[in-house]
């Protein structure tokens, strides 16, 4: 078995379900830790700062600090900054997001902006779907964190921010650029980030139209677990097959 | 010229702009009246009550009373009775959807409901949406008023409720039902309303893309005014051409 020599790797299905930390999570990655391989977790999840989810991963006994953390809201900030240094940002989102394009020097306003930048938003309502619209129909970019349908939650599929970036799609008629997996903008990112190259990086995750197919795209060997969304009986349905599939992080701890 | 024994006809871009009645339209609304030809005023606003809608035109110096007024809320209610005599309605929508769902019969709840009811809604939120995908997910039809992706107000172009109908469409994956203009489901409901037979009844409207093929694709003949949104320069761009066309409808009164 090939020994990889950084690892990317999924949170939601991956490291835990909700509020609860999936077997073999925490051992997985101290495994990595105490043998001094590099990993960071990539996550579509918008709506949290890198504090916020190190903070959950610690909780649950998984090794984690802010700097192993890369949200869809800092790739999507990151992003932004190549188009433009200094961007002028109309936002729907929450306090992740919000952080992200701070920390990267935006500016959050309402008029005249240079970009929309549309995440998941548990707050949302007309206003802020009409400013959005105004904004891409004046000529904004229009950028979305990512492009997922529905989120898994304790309450059953609530919409995602996929779903709910359409109001402005199918309003302006203007398509978004999606950043989040499975698209290549946040795993080039995470991989410069790492400092890894491509051969020597494993992508890991549980959903395979997102965290596998995002390996895939980028051209990264991918380890599937059957810890989350995608059944093991989907496997057979899929075109490109991931490098390596395990029932859970356990079978593969030896490999690394 | 043919002379019709009955008239269709939109209200927003044929008979006012937002507040401001447009030129001649009381002047054609009482050529009809006072020549005794029965009328149905017919609008994709779900938002407003028939009271509502024909006290702001008789505000406006039109004849209407609220049984001249036939919205995509009735449209979308008569509808609902035909697959259920009292359909359990989660409902997203305004006064007027919430108005015409009671007049028929049916019960507005939020849990096991036979349908998901999606009209405009300025207070929509995450929680409302949310809940319209679980019951759509839990095999409740998912039928909405209208399609139209965007509205013209003072403001500028605001989503329209296609727009805010497409996140329940793109996290269920299942497409709506859309009742009102250019389906025929409210065409074939108003001529029902009004009696008349269709090779004599005359569908007058503004949007190219709603009024008129609502009115070709039933089979009535048409009349394009350019008072409203689709411009005089677009007729060459269509495929199927009204019947007729004219600048504004002073043009017309007199083959009334």
């Amino acid at each position: 078995m090939k020994n990889y020599s950084a690892y990317l790797i999924d949170l939601d299905g991956t490291m835990y379900r909700g509020d609860e930390p999936i077997e073999f999570a925490a051992e997985f990655v101290d495994t990595l830790a105490s043998k001094g391989v590099p990993y960071l977790f990539l996550t579509n999840n918008s709506s949290k700062t890198p504090l916020q989810v190190s903070d959950k991963l610690q909780q649950m006994g998984i090794h984690a600090t802010p700097e192993h953390i890369f949200t869809s809201s800092m790739a999507t900030a990151k992003y932004i900054k190549q188009l433009n240094n200094r961007a002028r940002c109309y936002v729907i989102g929450e306090e992740g997001l919000y952080d992200a394009l701070n920390q990267e020097g935006h500016t959050i306003t309402e008029k005249d902006c240079d970009v929309v930048v549309f995440g998941i938003d548990r707050d949302l309502n007309y206003e802020k779907l009409s400013g959005a619209c105004r904004e891409v129909r004046n000529g904004a970019a229009f950028i979305s964190t990512n492009g997922d349908v529905a989120l898994p939650t304790e309450r059953g599929l609530e919409p995602g921010n996929g779903a709910l970036t359409s109001v402005v799609t199918v309003s302006t008629g203007v398509n978004p650029t999606f950043i989040g997996k499975p698209e290549s903008i946040i795993m080039e990112q995470a991989l410069e980030q790492l400092g890894t190259a491509k051969h020597e990086t494993l992508m890991v995750g549980d959903n395979y139209h997102t965290d596998i197919l995002a390996g895939i795209n980028v051209g990264l060997d991918t380890l599937m677990v059957f810890t989350g969304v995608t059944p093991y009986t989907d496997l057979s349905t899929f075109d490109k097959m991931p490098t390596y599939h395990v029932r859970d992080l356990k079978s593969w701890i030896e490999y690394i």
